[in-house]
């Protein structure tokens, strides 16, 4: 069993309430100098070994399922 | 500007249905041995330095306010 991690992000040019909203809540809270951006994360663990054909299918199912890459950025961190 | 990134996760004990369903999909898409959970990330951009004082607001932050800690865990990541 091992872990590998998928990051998905709005991207840099990409509206993002909830982050807004989170930063709106920090400064009512009276936390200044925040600035937040919400996205998800996925936690996959992967029976066997991590070998590249399977980072490569886990790059394949964020492109085609855990991201909509047209507003949003992933990465995986094995 | 720094950044301070907050993992939140569902519990290992809570039932996770948008990872399931993300389990679910992957399975039917051909990929087998791959077992979710879907989280969040959030991005924190700090003005200034990342002072010890500060990672404690965002500690404080993420525990009323991120992260529902009754059903998750999080992690503070400078």
């Amino acid at each position: 069993m091992a872990l590998v991690v998928v990051n998905v992000m709005p991207k840099p040019e990409i509206l993002d309430p909830q982050g807004k909203a989170v930063t709106g809540a920090l400064r009512r809270l009276g936390h200044e100098g925040f600035s937040v951006r919400q996205g998800k994360r996925f936690e996959i663990e992967v029976a066997g070994e991590v070998t590249e054909a399977r980072l490569d299918e886990i790059r394949q199912a964020a492109e085609s399922l855990l991201a909509n890459t047209v507003i949003e950025n992933f990465e995986v961190v094995a």
